[in-house]
C-alpha cells in the first residue's frame, strides 16, 4: 500500500483542481493500492492533523473547476519555526503527521513561500514533490506556472471592455491587475490587451514620463489612454525611499485602498484628465482555467506522479520549452523570478509602443 | 431623398452600433435614396453640426462591436437651455442644425436625460423617433432596454469568479456594480451569480443586519459570503439625512473612492472579518453585446425604421413583452423604474434567502 | 412534514440545476420540516421508484452548473399508457410511487413532451407543479423557456466565430442549429449572429431563392454568406410531400447526417461555391446557464415553491412579460408554440435584409 | 524610404491581424519613412500586383480582430512553378511585382506551404522574413503557432459543453477537431476537456480498441465516452492500404461527410451505444485570438521589425522557451512538425488514462 499526501497552499488559483486530477489518476492507472490523503487547507491541515481519505471519485469532473477541493491557507514561511499560540512546533507536528500517516511521499502544490516550506521538509527527510502554482508566475525554475494563462486571460478581458467604451469616450483608465511584487501578469495582460501604458513593480515610473504619454496620445487624435497597473507599482520617489520614508508618506498623505486610485488621482492632477479605475481583484484567481492551465496542469500532474513512482523526490516539477522537467527544490526555494527591465519581452513591447513610464 | 439624421447620447452602452445598424440597414433597404447624417459625439454634434454623411458599408460587420461608431458624449438635460461659453443657444442650434440640413426625422439612442431632451426637442416641432439605451435598464415605458443584459453578463461573470476563490478562502468578497439611482443591474447580477446579499439604491440597508447575516452564514459552516453592492447602495442613516448632513459626512469621515470600500470598512470593523472589493467599473459597459441584447436591437432599430416610414413621430421605441410597441416621447420623459422593494422579484430573491439588509 | 418529489425530464439543457435550486431554498427557507426526494432519470425514476432523498446541501454551488444532478430520460408520452417489457403500467406504477412515499406535490422540469405528462397525472389525482424546461423556446404559454437564452449564446458565437474567418475567405458557410419542428433557437442565434440567410422548419425554403440571395450578395461585392439552418429546415418540394414520398426520397438520394450536408450539396450544385458546414450539436444544451436563464429559473423555483405553500397544484409557472405567472397544465399540453411566419420578429427580421428562402 | 510589403497566406487563424500590427507599430516607431505594402489576397495579390498603400491607422484597433484584413488564398506551393491559366509564370510575376515596388523586403504571415514558397523567394534573391501561422502548430523549428492556442480554446470550449449534456444522458460523443495530417489541436483540446479518448493522423487506431475503452467505462459506471477525433484520424486497416485500395473503399462504402460520422457508425455498430456527433467546424479558425495569442504575435511581429531593420532576411522568426529566435527558412521549408505517438505528452496522456485506440 501507497500512502501519498496531498496539499494546495497559499493564495488559490485556476488549475489547482486540475493538477490533483493529472496526479491521482495517475497514481490509480499505476497502483492497485494506493491511497491519497488530502491535507484540508495547506500546510494548516499537516500540521493538525486534518485529512480526509480521498477516493477516484473525488478526482473526477474536477478538470475545469476552480479553487481546490483541499482549501488553502497562506501559511508564512517565516512563522513556520515559530511555535503556535499552544506553543506547538509546526515543522515537528508536520513530520509527525507525516510519519503517524506512514506517508511515501507529499505532493504540495504552491507558490514561492510553499516552495520554501515544502525545501525544509524535503531537508527535514520527508519525500516531497512539489508542484508550480501561481497566478504571478514567479517561481524560479519554471517557464510557466499553473494558473498564470487563466489570470492572463481575464485581466485581459478586463482591459478589452474598457477598450470598447474608452474609444467612445475621451478619458483616462486605468485597469489595476494582481502582483505585489512581479510584473509578469501585468505585462501579459497589457500587452494581450493593447494597454498603451503599463506599470510594473520591477520598472520605478515617474508620473510626469505617464503623463506625457497620454498627452502626446491625446495630440495625436487618440483621446483616451489605458493603463495596466500591477498592484506594486512604485514611482521613481518612492523607490528612491528608505522604509521608514514610505511610512511616513502613507501616514501623512491621503489614503488610497490601492495603487491605482493614487495614480488616478495624480494624473488628474498633472493633466486634468478625468480618469476611471477598474479593479478586477480576486476575479483573477478564478473561474475555470484555460486550455492552455489544464493541458500544462494534466502534464505537469502525471510526471509528479513518475517521480513518485520512480522515487524521485525532492524536486518541483517544472515547465521548460513545451518540455516536463524536475527542478531540484533546494535550487527553486528562495528566489524570485521577476521581470527584468532589459530583457527581451520589454523591448518588444517598447518596439510597439507601450510606455513604461521610464523614459 | 430622405435625410435621417443619428446620434448616440449619454454613457455608451453594448449595443449601440447593433442599434444603428437595425435602423440604417432597414431604412436602406426601404428607400433607395435614403441619406443618414451621423453626428458625432451626442447632440454637442447636433449643437455644433459636426456630422459625416454615413455611407451603407459604415454599418457593416458593427453588429458585434461594443462602443458607438458615432462617438457619444453627456449633455446634461438641465444645461441645454443654459447657453454655452459663447452664448450659444443649444436648443436653438439643434434646431437650425436639423433644418439647415433637411432632415426628415432625427434618431436619438439614449437614456434617461436623453429621452428628456429628445422629447423636448420633439415638442419643439422636430420629429424625433428614440431607442431605449441603458444598461440601467432604468426607462420608464420599456420592459428592456439594450445594454442592460450584456451589462448584466459581465458583472455575473466577475460574481462567478469570485465565487471559486471565495469559497478556497474565509473571507468577505465585494463586487461593486454599476448604478447609482436604480439597482436593476445589481438585482439581476446579484441574482444570477448567487451573491448572498444585494444592496441597491432602492432599499437603505442596515450594517448590522447585513453583518447578522455574514456571521449567521459562518456559523452554518459558509465560511465566506459575497455581496453585490450598488454603486449607489445607502445606508438606513444615509437615507434619513439632509443632503446637507450627507455632505458633512463626507467632509468629516474618512474618504473612500467609492461606497464597497466604505461597507467594506464598516463589516470588517463590525465581524472582524477580511474583506476584498472587486469593482469591475467601466468594464460593464464594453466588449460585445450579449445575443439578446442583438437581437432586441435589431428588432428595435427594424420598429424604429417603420416608424420613420410611416411618419409616426414623437414615439420612443420599446419592449414589452417579447413585442416590439411604440410610446409617447412625453411619456417616458422625466420618469424612471427603480426596483419596487415590494416588486415580486425582490420577494423571490428574499424566497432563495438573498439578504438586502433591510430586515 | 412536507414531502416534495422532483424530477427532471427530457432532453437536458443548462439551467436545469438553477430552477431545482429555486424550488429547494425556498423550501427549505419556508419550512424547517420539508423533505425533497429526487428522482433519477426523469419519469423513469417515477415509474421504477429509484430515487434519493436529497439534502440542502445537494442544491449548494449548482446555480452555475450544466445538466442535471438527477439525470434524466426521455419517456414519450405515447408509450406512458404502453405497458413496459415486464408488463408493468407506467402511470399506475408513477402513482404507486407517488403514494407510497406520501408526496404533497410532483415537481416537474420538462419541456413538451413532459408537461403532457404531467397534466396526465394531474388529471389522475397527482398534485403537480410544472417549469418550462427546453432550449427550444417552444412551450405554448410562457414567453420564454429556461435553456433557450443558454442555447442561442452558444449557437451565436459558433456564427460569430464563422464570421471572422468567412471574410477572410470566399465560401458559403452553413451552422446547422437545433430544432427539429420549431425555428426559434435558429432565429434568434441567426439574428444575433448576423447571419445572411436563415431556413426554419415553419418556413419552407425555395433553394433557387436561397441561391440567389448568395449570388446577389456576391455581385454586392460581398464574397460570403453565412446560413443558419434548424436541423429541421425544409424544402418547398417536402413540405409538399407525404410521408410516404418523403421516405422514399431519403431511401433513394444519397444519404446525408444531417440537413444542412445535403443543403450544402445543393448549393455548391447550383452556384458552384465551396460550401463549410458547423454542427455544434449538443454544445447547445451544454455549459454553464447564462445570467438571463439563472434570474429566470431561480425566479420560477421561487414562484413553484410559493405554489406549492399555498396548495395550488395543476400549473405550469410561466414567464410573461417580466413577470411569473401560472398557467393551467392542460391549457399547456399538447401545445406547441412555433414561429408564426407573419409574425412581427420575421418581418423586422426581412427589413434588416435576411432572407428566409420563402421569397 | 523604406518599403516593406506583407501578406497573408493559407487558411486563416485567429492572430493574423496581432502579428501584422506589432510588425508595422514596431516599423513605423523605428522609422519616419517606412511605407507599408499589403498584398491582397496572399501571393495572390504579389503575383497580379494587388496591393494598397497601408496608413498606420490601418493597424489600429486591430490586436483583438479574427480574420486578417489583407485577405488570404491558398497558392499550393507545388503549382507556383506552374503557369496560370494566361500563361504567366506566378514566381517571375512575384519576382516582377517586388521589384517594380521597389521593396526592402517582403514579411509573409503563413503555414507550411506558404513558408515553403517563402523560402524559393528568399533563394531567387528577394528579402523575406516569414512568420509562423497555423492552428495546427505543425511548423518545424517553432514551439508555438499564432493561431494554435486560440484554436485549442476554440475546441476545448466545444467538449466542455459537451460535457455537461452528456452527463445527463448515456450516450457517445464524438467532437471532430481541425487536423488532416497533425493532431496537436486535437491531443491539447482532448487534454483540455477531460475527453476519453483521442484519435490522431499520427496514431493509427483499432476501432475494437476504441470500442473497449467505452465499454469499459460503461461497467465502471461512468455511461457516457467523450471522443476528440481529428479530422485525419486514421484506422489501423486504413494506414495499411495503398492509396488505390483507400481510393477503392471510399467509393465502394458509404459516404460520410467526415470521419467523425465513420467513426460514431462503427461505434454504433460494435456497441449499439447512440452516438452523437459535434463538427465545430471552421468556428476554430475564428473569433478573437486569446491573451496568449496576442502576446506571442505581438513579440513575433517586433522581432520580425528587428530583423527587418538589422537586414537579416531568409529568416522564419520561431517561439522557444519563451523567446523568441530565428531560424533560417531553408531550414523550415518542406518540414512538418507532428506528434511523435512516443512523445512525453502522449505518455503523460495515457499516465491519466487517455485511451488513443492504440493498445
Amino acid at each position: 500500500m501507497r500512502r501519498i499526501g496531498m496539499l494546495t497552499s497559499g493564495g488559490d488559483c485556476q488549475a489547482l483542481n486540475a493538477t490533483m486530477r493529472g496526479v491521482a489518476k495517475s497514481l490509480y492507472n499505476m497502483y492497485d493500492d494506493v491511497e491519497i490523503i488530502g491535507f484540508e487547507d495547506g500546510y494548516k491541515g499537516l500540521i493538525y492533523a486534518n485529512y480526509k481519505i480521498m477516493q477516484p471519485s473525488d478526482f473526477s469532473g474536477i478538470l475545469t473547476e476552480g479553487g481546490t477541493i483541499l482549501g488553502t491557507s497562506r501559511q508564512p514561511f517565516k512563522q513556520m519555526r515559530v511555535p503556535d499560540e499552544n506553543g506547538l512546533d509546526k515543522v515537528e507536528s508536520m513530520k509527525h503527521t507525516y510519519r503517524k500517516l506512514k506517508l511515501n511521499c507529499l505532493v504540495v502544490l504552491g507558490g514561492n513561500g510553499s516552495q520554501k516550506t515544502a525545501n525544509m521538509l524535503s531537508e527535514e527527510g520527508l519525500n516531497v514533490v512539489s508542484l508550480p502554482k501561481t497566478i504571478d508566475n514567479d517561481l524560479w525554475g519554471t517557464e510557466m506556472t499553473f494558473g498564470f494563462q487563466s489570470a492572463v486571460n481575464i485581466a485581459t478581458n478586463a482591459i478589452d471592455c474598457i477598450h470598447t467604451t474608452a474609444a467612445s469616450h475621451r478619458r483616462v483608465f486605468i485597469v489595476e491587475v494582481m502582483g505585489h511584487k512581479v510584473g509578469w501578469l501585468t505585462l501579459h495582460a497589457g500587452m494581450a490587451g493593447g494597454a498603451d501604458i503599463i506599470l510594473l513593480p520591477e520598472i520605478p515610473y515617474d508620473i510626469n514620463v505617464v503623463c506625457e504619454a497620454i498627452t502626446r496620445r491625446s495630440k495625436a487624435g487618440k483621446h483616451f489612454s489605458i493603463l495596466a497597473v500591477a498592484e506594486g507599482a512604485i514611482s521613481k520617489e518612492e523607490a528612491a525611499m528608505t522604509k521608514k520614508q514610505l511610512k511616513e508618506k502613507k501616514k501623512n498623505g491621503p489614503v488610497y485602498p490601492s495603487v491605482a486610485y493614487e495614480i488616478g488621482a495624480r494624473i488628474t492632477e498633472i493633466t486634468g484628465s478625468e480618469v476611471r479605475v477598474t479593479v478586477p481583484g480576486h476575479t483573477q484567481r478564478g473561474g475555470s482555467p484555460c486550455a492552455y492551465d489544464r493541458v500544462i496542469s494534466t502534464r505537469l500532474g502525471a510526471e509528479a506522479a513518475r517521480l513518485i513512482a520512480e522515487e524521485q523526490y525532492g524536486y518541483m516539477v517544472a515547465f521548460r520549452g513545451n518540455d516536463i522537467v524536475q527542478v531540484p527544490l533546494k535550487e527553486v526555494a528562495g528566489k524570485l523570478k521577476t521581470v527584468d527591465p532589459g530583457c527581451a519581452m520589454i523591448q518588444e513591447a517598447k518596439m510597439v509602443g507601450i510606455c513604461f513610464g521610464d523614459e
